[in-house]
């Protein structure tokens, strides 16, 4: 077969050594290493195929991702693989299914609040899927709120039990993945009852089916929850409901890490931090700001590559036309968000570090930075998930009416991700935190309590309040002083602005809720700034590799600059620049978009995403897109037979006018 | 049954007629009986129920799309309804499917574009339906550039025939509707050849498939073009792809209004004029803006109500939770997509006016207005489907998790709509447009020429540009005067600023294309002045009903003050408003949304739609929720049997660590 690649001219353009970008976009050579060979392993295994998902009816898909969810844990195991190649198998896979929350949520629940008996027994069993677990907390009528579930675990003294007991319909477990068909046991939260006393939600082990034939056991009711977004993406999830009808488990399945129900039925609080909870928390947040810069790279590579080979309009003469992204209204849109894979990448290589730092603080009881890393993770997640949705959907429109196609891998890959923006904290409710806890660090300002970490620049209060911008010209927006001090004068006099006008209100909470939108605008700024910070750190840091460097200050100044146009409210009602200014910013960016242009493909391939992976036919590494829409196009069911199913009944009887007499 | 109304306190809180305001939305009286007789004929046939559409395999949703679509003719015909109550029926149907290409394109272009013999010849098949039609333009490598399109129609001297033809495979048609397996002619448009000379696009009536069998003709492949975004919404629709083989059809079906080739193969233009063409293409567009307002009053409906129900939080004690729709966050959100509902159906009421007028003026060859009718329109509807696709995901977001589920009705509603901002125009294209005309306007100021129609406000660019907004408190924020003038002056200083920066380009196409991203904001800075000065033309005149007049001026000034703080960055350096000013739109904002919040249930009342036509549970007229959601879930296939299908091969494998041995 002859070999094409549409997009050679594009990549000979390329200004830099794309084989050292792979390594910088991985965080390391053997990061690169093992993604590379894990994406090619499952690639080539027909077995994890998936361009049929979308004409697959629910039961077929759930089946089918039955059968890879196992064939993935078979070559796990027979390859040996490691923990890290392990996960990389199961993410390049790329089919929502029980193995992500029996790995990803209940043996970290196990390890984090069982204590090290009850590791010792669960986690035998769970680190060979003896057992299948997953996570239900999230009920019918409470999410965000979790200390508002309604489930409840009372203890029985008489038989050393708790009761498990779903007391209304709304208190029914709804959402947990894995739960609805697969799970045989769960982490379940509950409100923990002893001696007629609530005292707040816990954590159970509670086995739900038998492990003999699968069926539930007396007094629980479990089931799927139906059809979600899209063809493909979570349907092939068995997102579940579960009630419990007086369901007793043995005192000892409550998880007693953090505190314990003694025989007699007493509570007793562990002496091992509460604090430790937040930890896990800042792991799971930084595994989802990294999850976010993947999910937008492959959108942005499905996009630019696209726009490389579409051409529309700019022949006058019946010669070849523009390719789409030589326009400036093309690089506007998808420029930016190129350069928020690369941000959100760096983000979470930092969060990466945060968390080890946090851990490490946490093993010597220094709970000292730990609000501030816990705001900080909200907020970022928050951020780059909301970012994420947004540029997947705008990268769907980038490629026009072909994007919409399920070929295109587009409608997919966002069906598949909005909900990142709501598990694991309401993107809204997450900013609110942060809010809060910006305005706590306001309050103390002046206190001889110094800001720490990513709000260590409210510190310089004083200044920041005052400066005036010395940008005078387009060039200064690449100095990274200058963007620096324009993103913190906008974020810290937001907060202070906020914080101002919380104290016009004699009741704070009523002030705060009077506010939300602002306090959440002004959350942002802040988060917005962290995620320039660190990119400035990192293209002013060390990196190698030919032109690399280059690419990366590039790509850092499009996203700061293009966040600065984006919000031009906030940093010209805040004074934090001029409206000169303002349009100096978007005069630099056209000539970045200029610089980035002719390695835009280039920067995409460092990415170094499969075919199979991508998933798109626009997308595809050779470019060679019409050719493969037409083999995709005639897979489709509809293509069986040249005369539809259904003709004879209904559309001959119409045509014939015959369609009074014909039965319909 | 009992009958249940959980949401009868928000409507008995409603400070307004809702039975006056129905009339409002539906524009008259006898709108809304049509309207309100047709969508209840609808909701009660069974043969239109919907809700299982989401587990069809693609055969299946297609052959119940084509029973529908017969069965929803059969109606029309049976009781003798008129166009007006046909074109509703076939709307609240709600499933894409042939009819809407025969009615809405097949036909009109008959209509405008056949000469009369043509029209009589043709007509009156499809008027019976005899032959099923569909609009066979967009190619595979061409959408927004019609002229670009390849498809060749050469004309034969010697057989009097035009022989139509695909030179590659880019110029496969690829998209129409209807194409795919049902209809049995189409509009081709092709590159009309005489003589060796192009005289590019024209339209012509081809055979597509045997009136007999069904099946193709010699000569043609034609098939369908797969799956697409979402499990039903357009995936009821056959979108094809046909390519011809030096296709023969007589001379006589080129459609020859507007010029016509000669049996010796002259090309003659006929002296109907051109302009007729854009009178079709306001009302198409016109169309497509009153269903932006239908479909995003959808999901405001299906948000609003839920938010209503939705409790979380705000309790201490264990008492009742506050419901969401208190949170200002989400009145925030939630209220200026209300708002733009309604502001959308009144500009589309005005759009209609617009047809009519333009099309009178037609009639006496009266081309003066057109121009900026067609500006107008295309930048209307590239305005109102953006915001109307982003208002549906953001409604999904509001509603929290749950929205994530299919029968929520919103990922069905959004994957339905969203190819709105590419079909008739991409989005972006028709600003560009906009911005065009917006140039030429401004560069024809002090010329003698005064703008009119939606342009006459820049004839008072002097005023505009130097005047100074009077806003001293947040009352003043409700004067149309000073909310107008803002706008404008915002608007016109936007236009000019790009006129000048272009000025300095020699070139001026290299000028335009480098400031495509800045033509696009002054563009969009335009329409959105003409949403709010129509929405304020309305609110000012004569509105009958208790309290219904108040609740729009509400409305009203939500909406602009929403694009207000939305975009305050164009308002700030424009100088069209101050900070202080802007940030006194913000205290007003909140004033108007907690006058709002007790009327936003009945609010959304006011759009009469049936449950059928919403198609959500989480926003039915009672209220009640999560027991529907537990009726909905249960349906889903996968809860046929508890031990699910893939237990024996899979699951019990791998529980009990047999999987080595087994077929995997």
């Amino acid at each position: 077969m002859e070999r094409v690649d549409h997009l050679a001219d594009e990549r000979n353009k390329a200004e830099f050594n794309v084989d050292d970008m792979k390594i910088v976009w991985a965080g390391s050579r053997h990061a690169f290493d093992v993604s590379n060979r894990i994406s090619r392993l499952v690639a080539n295994d027909p077995i994890f195929e998936k361009s049929k998902r979308a004409v697959m009816r629910r039961k077929e898909l759930f089946k089918n991702t039955l059968r890879k969810s196992v064939h993935a844990w078979k070559m796990i195991n027979e390859l040996r693989l490691s923990d890290e190649e392990g996960i990389k198998l199961r993410s390049f896979m790329d089919q929502p299914g029980f193995l992500d929350l029996h790995w990803g949520m209940f043996v970290p629940a196990l390890k984090g609040q069982g204590t090290e008996e009850q590791q010792h027994k669960w986690l035998s069993l769970a680190n060979k899927m003896q057992i299948i677990g997953c996570y239900a907390q999230t009920e019918l009528g409470h999410g965000s709120n979790v200390q508002g579930l309604e489930t409840t675990a009372t203890f029985d003294p008489k038989t050393d039990q708790f009761i498990i007991h779903s007391p209304t319909q709304t208190s029914s477990k709804w959402w947990p993945g894995g739960l609805g068909k697969v799970s045989t046991h769960a982490v379940v939260y509950a409100r923990l009852i002893t001696n007629g006393k609530d005292h707040g939600v816990h954590g159970f082990i509670v086995q739900l089916r038998s492990l003999d034939d699968h069926s539930p056991l007396p007094g629980i009711t479990v089931g799927d929850i139906g059809m979600k977004f899209g063809n493909g993406a979570y349907n092939s999830m068995d997102n579940g409901f579960l009630m419990f009808d007086h369901f007793r488990i043995p005192r000892d399945q409550m998880l007693m890490r953090l505190s314990k129900v003694t025989r007699e039925g007493k509570y007793v609080a562990s002496d091992v931090p509460r604090q430790l909870v937040y930890g896990t928390m800042v792991y799971v947040r930084q595994s989802i700001v990294s999850n976010a810069s993947t999910a937008l790279a492959r959108a942005v590579c499905i996009a630019t590559r696209y726009s490389a080979v579409r051409r529309q309009f700019g022949s006058q003469d019946g010669g070849i036309e523009t390719q789409v992204i030589d326009y400036k209204t093309q690089q506007n849109r998808l420029f930016p968000l190129l350069a928020s894979a690369y941000a959100f990448r760096f983000v979470g290589e930092w969060l990466k570090w945060l968390y080890t730092d946090v851990t490490k603080r946490l093993d010597t009881s220094d709970f000292a930075t730990l609000p501030e890393a816990h705001a900080c993770t909200a907020g970022l997640k928050s951020m780059t998930t909301s970012a994420t949705s947004d540029g997947i959907e705008e990268c769907r429109k980038l490629c026009g009416g072909h994007g919409y196609l399920w070929c295109s891998g587009l409608p997919e890959l966002f069906a598949v991700y909005v909900p990142a923006c709501t598990y694991e904290g309401d993107n809204v409710v997450l900013q609110l935190q942060v809010a809060r806890f910006l305005m706590k660090t306001v309050s103390q300002l002046g206190s001889g309590k110094a800001p720490s970490g990513t709000t260590a620049y409210m510190g310089r209060a004083k200044h920041l309040l005052q400066c005036r911008s010395s940008v005078r010209n387009a060039e200064d927006w690449l100095n990274p002083g200058m963007v620096l001090e324009a993103f913190e004068a906008r974020a810290l006099r937001m907060a202070v602005t906020c914080a101002n006008n919380l104290s016009k209100f004699e009741n704070q909470e009523q002030g705060f809720s009077e506010l939300l939108a602002d306090l959440v605008e002004a959350a942002t700024a802040h988060c917005q700034l962290i995620v320039v910070s660190k990119f400035i750190a990192k293209v002013e840091g060390n990196i190698e590799g030919k032109g690399v460097k280059k690419q990366l200050k590039n790509l850092c100044y499009i996203y700061a600059l293009y966040l600065l146009h984006k919000h031009l409210g906030d940093f010209l009602s805040t004074n934090s620049v001029t409206p000169e200014q303002g349009s100096l910013a978007n005069r630099q960016l056209r000539s970045l978009y200029s610089q980035v242009r002719p390695n835009a493909v280039a920067l995409v391939d460092a990415f170094d995403y499969t075919d199979h992976y991508l998933g798109s036919v626009l997308g595809r590494y050779d470019g060679n897109v019409y050719p493969k829409l037409f083999e995709e196009a005639l897979k489709d069911p509809l293509n069986d037979s040249v005369v539809p199913d259904g003709y004879h009944e209904y559309i001959r009887p119409l045509i014939k006018q015959r369609f009074r007499s014909a039965k319909l």
